[in-house]
């Protein structure tokens, strides 16, 4: 990992600010051969678009997606295929509003990057955040269009919303169809709508409200990951922890297992119909940081979003105390569009060690 | 991060299983002319050496660290210094049972990575887990020892167990100079008291019982880190998750965040006798992936030992379904000894960051 | 070094094809506040630019750059700096006559990367060699130009060409200020005018012809450079040998050491007016993978250009035995546009190995 | 590639001054299931051992190797396995004659690393060069045995002293079989006796001369290799120059390619009895960073050994001039003892792109 690359055989480099001509990645180490086309990455984008409800950012972007490398006329398909070469997407900006930022171009804004950037850089893009902006997971999610397909139709990674504010979801009702139905991507219907509600009385008070999201890979098979310092959940840690506002990564049962017991927690086995089955998943579907072939299952929370509409004291780069509100288009759970961000990046880490594991097993 | 080896300018690769012949690692990109000595290492290793308590594993290891390379007679001290050359350590192992582990040869521990292992490699040293167990936690917290040495003198890096079981620390009664004096790194004698009869009951009983760390870091200057995929964060959620047992990581309100509004989460600033000072801590010393001068305060949940004497069922390499309970030398809460491994992951994050900061800013 | 990406800390990810939409790359790793503007590198690009004289590739390309992320306003200089984040720079190919290359669609030209990309990867983009094309350089030419304000002014990287075909430059003639004269690099004016004659004789023919390039950095600070494995030459060895046709790299008095005794090789030291200096420098700047503050001189060889007009044998994809020419606006000496080339690698392993050695020394 | 670490899927950090208490290697990536013993490491470790003939050092080391870890019985073959964790090897140093070394404290000896190191560490183990000292190639070879293993039967490397001082080899009378039967790595009975008698003269002087060193790698398939700054060629470039006293690399025809016609340099191809052949391989079986098939052909410069016992001048660092002429056990030609490290660098970067090529190819 280093700066604005992550992954070791599938990589991904991102560039681009919030209010720049555009954004994009580069993706090196895909495989050739994999039918891609512009189609499929922004069928992943329009998921994470902003502007599609109330309940996020009005900014209006069409985030359209061009692969301008990488790939190439197949005979064998008459499609268009990975060629092994990186892969360059971008995806230009259309909707900057800098005039927006004016106002903040000294200030720093209370729980964002503003003051941090400036101690270390001493000069920063201050417009909506520049480079520290969520507009950056657009480019994961575009990359992970691709490792999607590295990984095949075999693996599964879907996200959920579980956690709003202090509500959490009754997890018995949980529906994977729902979550596609729903701008919340609540697992169940009643309580998308209760949310729903909730987050708009959140937003018309210009406040804002943490989250918690669950994200599961299904299909995984056991053996994938590494010892000791690139586990899978080491490096799905890392992964979930830059995604914008994260505050906490958890696998399995997280936090909760702090409180069971060797009895409780260690997920017994049997074999099963299909070869081993564990009785449990306690663990997340990894042990020692390689796969078990269960389903790998991680959380992580974000706190609000920081821009909100009530004045908070802050300073200025001159060292003068200012009181700040931040108006703009925001949204007032920020959570809700990390649900494809966050798949995007468990699709990228997966991708990788799955090339790793294949780099490493089978015969000499 | 690749497989066994961590940090960027600061690159610790560890080596060795549990009942090798020995352990060790190599320390490389450490700067020159720093004075180190075997002694100051053993310092550090002494802390989570077994066999201190009878609340942890009764294995007895002197754990003695040799240096093997890297270091120098230096005219100026007339002591030993780095010379900017790679620093091996080694520990050698003394006390192991193997026999211990002749029953367990084939059988995969609930909880444990013996299934994983043997997915991915088909071939793997069960003699008390073999590479991964925390045995190898000791090169770490050697490594630490030098990377306490770059951060210097006004860095100090402390850890705490914050929770045992379903018991919670009053905070309100945290003092730092009491986790040094109880072998559970409590911040509080009576509650250490408390504790130490519950984990008494808990091992008598053959059982175990999960945990929760916090580990602070004091005097990190304002601009170290890096977004966006080598935040400081996210390197130190990586950091901590590849420690053993470790299922969840949080920094600053972590979990907690996520049922905050933004008002109560923003962080506000104001001007402080010293400077910018912040007038609460939910980030955890991180905004955008870089250090912001407040303390970093990351807490991680760790499971419970799986080595337990209750019977709990499972399969064997053959595919045959076994009953298993591990006897041998276990920890009660693995987390006891979590700490000094957790504080020396953490240092040694900060290390490579301060390494990195440095190469990449200042005039050209 | 990783597939499309050189560098640790100063890192440079290239993308394109030479016949795609675009080519470009990112910066990675860039320290903030230096002042850079488009026109700067624009400036090296235009250097390297193809069709600017008979002895060099017909083909029509603008290589304008364009600065897509990374540098920002500076209220100090009222220009635009770069502000430590990804600096992403783009080329969009205009002239690209891919009719041209129908004709070679299934064919692997002899001295191209033809049949081992298909070896490789069972697809490729055969329209002027896809991803292998010399075209690619343009995107390090374009980095380079950030590089060198990394090293600042006192720094000097200039290269000349030495020897074309069999024709060897006297190096009792060498006038650098002669090289940016004639559009061949040529340190002398006599000898640029000789070889123009004898280029033109051979594009006439519609053959090709090889030569040796000399790079020279003035101004490194002795100290820089790693052992054991990221010497300053040996990073410089890989770097030059990724250039395109580049098949021998030497450095200082290179293969002619082997002929040399211990008594006529090693470079002598004396104490000069401005400190220590040394008295020869067969060693070319470099001792033990460190600068010893003496020029820097690296010499690289590239075999002549692969396209040529005479038939020659080949096969096809098919396993059909094939006759081959290569019609289309190619070089007749592919190292003269190699030279700035050249020059740019030699640019940005320094500014990686300046920020890596600033990184790694100074107190702690 | 940093610092002291090689390799990206199959990983190699050394460590070790010449007369610290000893030195060693992690190999890291290694795929589970290789079967491997200590004694077969020790056979190519013998091969480079020091003081097996009047024309190398006279320094005795027995150079055993021992494996720390990594390592396990196997059950399907009773004998010992790889388990795909790191493999620690160590050499202890015994012969380690410190006391020769106390003269040379503060003085620079020309064309050795003295002056480097101290510019940029301020502090060296000045005891026989430190970690400069070839000594530490003895890690390289331990780690190859392992590479070898890796790469397997069909893959064969060889290596041969093709030039000495100016006495160059006449290739008709190369014999692969001579090269193991006499102690210059000569492909020639007859020659070699003739350049014995030439260094024993040399060595009588108290002189050293350079010498080319010529390796071949048969056996890869097409296909191994990456574009662009992980090309083949590029990584080998690298691995050689990384060897001590290399002053140049070539591939193929190398340096002779800059006079040679297009015409003349491109490998023919026609599809032979076992598909497709090449009619020459000037282009070392390297074409756009991808093996052809071919043989791998590399050789490399070494410049004589700088330890001599005539009088140089120097300086020391006290800034005072000073004459030092070298005494102690050393190498008439440094690149005799070279052939076994150059071959092991190859082996080594091999067994990594056999690695890199199977993760990333292969259908989704």
């Amino acid at each position: 990992m280093s700066h604005n690359t992550f992954g070791h055989l599938f990589r991904v480099t991102t560039w681009g600010e919030s209010h720049g001509p555009a954004l994009g990645c580069v993706v090196d180490g895909c495989p050739a051969g994999i039918p891609i086309s512009a189609e499929e990455i922004q069928h992943w984008l329009d998921l994470r678009k902003p502007g599609t409800s109330k309940l996020v950012t009005q900014r209006k972007e069409a985030d359209a997606v061009k692969i301008l490398s990488g790939v190439f006329e197949d005979d064998r398909t008459n499609g268009q295929v990975t060629t092994g070469t990186p892969i360059s997407l971008m995806i230009e900006n259309t909707d900057q509003r800098s005039k927006d930022y004016g106002d903040i171009r000294d200030k720093y804004r209370p729980g964002h990057a503003d003051y941090a950037y400036d101690a270390k850089y001493g000069v920063r893009d201050y417009r909506g955040g520049g480079r520290s902006s969520a507009r950056e997971t657009a480019a994961r999610v575009a990359a992970a269009g691709i490792a999607r397909k590295v990984l095949g139709a075999d693996i599964t990674i879907r996200g959920a919303l579980v956690q709003i504010g202090n509500k959490k979801l009754d997890r018995s009702k949980w529906d994977w169809n729902e979550t596609t139905k729903n701008p919340l991507w609540c697992p169940d219907a009643n309580t998308a709508a209760e949310w729903t509600d909730y987050l708009e009385s959140i937003r018309k008070a210009g406040s804002s409200v943490g989250a918690v999201i669950e994200i599961v890979a299904s299909g995984v098979p056991a053996g994938w990951g590494a010892p000791i310092y690139s586990k899978l959940d080491s490096d799905l840690a890392m992964a979930m922890m830059t995604i914008n506002a994260v505050k906490g990564v958890e696998i399995g049962a997280g936090f909760e297992s702090a409180a069971l017991t060797g009895e409780e927690n260690a997920d017994q086995m049997r074999i099963g119909e299909n070869g081993p089955e564990f009785l449990s998943n306690n663990n997340g579907g990894v042990l020692g940081g390689i796969s078990t072939g269960q389903d790998i299952v991680v959380r992580i929370a974000l706190k609000p979003t920081s821009s909100i509409l009530t004045e908070r004291k802050s300073i200025d780069k001159h060292g003068n105390e200012v009181d700040i509100r931040t108006i703009g288009r925001h949204d007032p759970c920020v959570a809700i569009r990390g649900v494809p961000v966050a798949e995007a990046m468990m699709a990228c880490v997966l991708a990788d060690h799955k090339l790793r594991h294949r780099g490493q097993m089978g015969g000499v």
